[in-house]
């Protein structure tokens, strides 16, 4: 059964600026889910900040293996409801790709608990994105390093946790580095952060950034049952302790307390 | 110069229950603070959820080096403000110490990303917390294993992110596990959360507890200056980058804007 | 196409024991190996110590996907030769995974790089193995914990580097834990470390147990080709480099020397 | 009392190579040990490969807190019973700082359990030594990188395991990257590596790298007492048990037996 992806955009940019409606006629999203369905693998669709509970019901991400997250302009438009909502299915499970400028989004400082923050210049560079976890799934087919001709740069320091893994470091030819691949787990979830892409530049249409996109949709699936009791606290009962024991000492609760923690 | 430690209690318990007041006269913050103060090397104060702003004031996490965090029944009245407050200065570098039922504190669960989710039991059993990373600042003073006579049980699965160290983990009467002690690096910041402690036990007579809780000050603080920029994007204009180079393509920004990301 | 996995036993106690031939008439090895078989992904093979070069030639191992090592007895006995060779195809690639007694194997105290030593008791008593990272692929199929009724207990401290991740920790009887269940990786190879098992138990006919292994076979299985020059330091002459440079300054080596490093 | 720092040099090429002598007429071992003790807090003397036992005795390494590691032409002649000296002691809780060519050394490989391979270019070119760990005591005082006018290129793929932390990246005009300062816990002893430095390059003059290695040897220590038993494991006789429990089951061992782990 092929993978669930849900390619997610905030179809802002598209909208409102022709230079980036020319390079991704598409939409951006569109270009993306339009990669992945290369892959019989795969099966991807696309949702957006306009559709009702932004594209992302709870059935619908009930249904999702893997979303990617593109946003930049309308971080502050996302519903903090819904974040809560993408938050919660990757911790039961579901993988989540951050592309790009989603390194400031609401779900990904959530799930990140740090600022996010970088340094960046929007000046056409050259970028060579080292694959330094050679023989990671989410590097293979790419040879040693990606080369993407005109860039945004995103510079370190990256405030995020360490990674579980550093799968690419970038070059940039104005001087700076930059972490631009790392993965996470959060709960059953596995996140990816995949750094190069921008609007005005044409990276999605890079065929590499697309092998890279397509791995981390892999990668990212979990296909174990989801985790659905991942936020409970739940209580066991003296009586139900996997060894015989006996109440002591004062309690806080009494017996059939829903109790605090 | 002595590490500023504040220890924050959320100071509940202490004023509505006579069996906590008969256990800890001095409240629980006041009991871990003249712990903390046997040594010579740490300053300790205490804030508490009733003062305004919680005791914790801009200038007042501006001297601290190291907050130490007790709640259970009313994680939910401390003000979100005071939270990112709190979390900021982590991500500066003061150190944060939390402790057991403050695994479910908004602090704790913004600064992890996950649920912070856990099993329970209130029945006074006994709890050996082994230290297993035996060479580890924190774990000094106390031999392979402390013994706690009445405990709260707490179980895994504990939902957090695959810890920086695991310190402790727990063995418990009644048969279950508990990871007691992890480290963690959120920005500059430090963490440690340690799972002993609960209020009806008198934990925090303990001495090895106590000597747990001087070491984690110590491992806490941060010496560096404070990381004041760290959630800044700073752009760094073309004429800036290290390296030469000419700006080229399309862009979304003009120049001095302040940008998106 | 269905994983090849070969189940290495050193095969002593087979030999020399009659009670552990009587639990296990099929040797512990060949027992690993049905179980594994049951899983129509997997092909499992065995070899020993006692074949030619162990049973590990160079093109068996490269066919190998997974391989599984259990030794007790006669870890000295395994020939330096052949331990480098494996540790050499783990680097490229192929997953180890290492049982009970195999922490104190050369192959496994090499990749560490630490004692990997513990403490023990072969007291026949009861352990429980909590599965902690409940969404990991390994965990799956089994429930919140694994009982074994008679084990060896291995308790903590156990000298190995922060794993990448813990999937199981276990509770004993007679009142220690240890991390029973360690991912690590090293070059391009998955490592899973799983400690019950036992000569004179009952422990591999678990179907818990079993079950942990087969999951763990699919884990340990990277399908990228080999990484076969990872072991090699390349120069990359001035004038073959990514950029334009111009060799300046002193040099240790001429052009075309092999390097010191 | 000050840190006791040993810098460990193999002393060949000051010694055969005039132009290296030239550069550092101290010897390189003799620079870096200069550049430690104009810290009050550090007291570093030096060893070399010539002396006796290689300078590193039991009792020298006994008395010494932290070891830096200098080696490039003779990893191969370093005995391996003073390597297995060396690996004892940093398990047992002494700092040990890896720099650049110390990559290959045996004592590195063994400690890691990877082929620490890399890629290498000796042009004289620009590198530029990111500090993306920005509140990390060892990138204390450096700013936001360090600028290396000529050095020898070390490229990525870096064949070591995850680190603890990746504190600095460093960018290099001939488009390469690499993580140039990693950190690793194994044992009790924490293990800093740094890429910069040289033999014929002027890099142990450097302001900047003096500093980092100033940072790094106070970073290193472990104030802790040396755990001298992590290397055995030790029999838990039944009856010595935590909690009380009854032998039961068949057994390997006898009583009194040392075991086989």
């Amino acid at each position: 059964m092929p993978i669930k992806a849900v390619v997610w955009g905030e179809n802002v940019h598209e909208q409102t600026n022709a230079a980036v409606r020319d390079l991704y006629p598409l939409t951006m999203h569109g270009t993306i889910a339009a990669a992945l369905n290369q892959d019989k693998g795969i099966e991807a669709t696309t949702a957006t900040l306009q559709e009702p509970e932004h594209g992302l019901s709870e059935k619908r991400l009930a249904a999702t293996d893997v979303l990617l997250w593109w946003g930049h302009a309308a971080h502050g438009e996302v519903k903090d409801e819904i974040v809560e909502r993408v938050q919660k299915r990757v911790w039961e499970g579901m993988g989540l790709i951050v592309l790009h400028s989603g390194h400031y989004s609401k779900i990904f400082k959530r799930l990140m608990g740090t600022p996010c923050s970088l340094k960046w210049r929007e000046a056409g560079e050259r970028e060579r994105v080292w694959a330094i976890n050679r023989g990671h799934p989410i590097a293979q087919g790419i040879g040693e390093c990606l080369e993407i001709g005109e860039t945004e740069m995103y510079g370190e320091p990256f405030a995020v946790p360490e990674p579980m893994e550093t799968v690419f470091v970038s070059w940039y030819e104005g001087g700076e580095v930059f972490r631009s691949g790392l993965t996470y787990q959060r709960g059953a979830g596995r996140i990816f952060y995949f750094s190069p892409g921008h609007e005005t530049y044409p990276i999605y249409h890079n065929e590499g950034v697309q092998q890279v996109l397509r791995n981390a949709v892999h990668w990212a699936r979990n296909p174990a049952p989801a985790w659905s009791g991942i936020t409970n606290a739940p209580n066991v009962p003296t009586d139900k302790a996997k060894e015989k024991i006996v109440q002591k000492g004062l309690r806080l609760h009494a017996d059939g307390d829903k109790g605090l923690s």
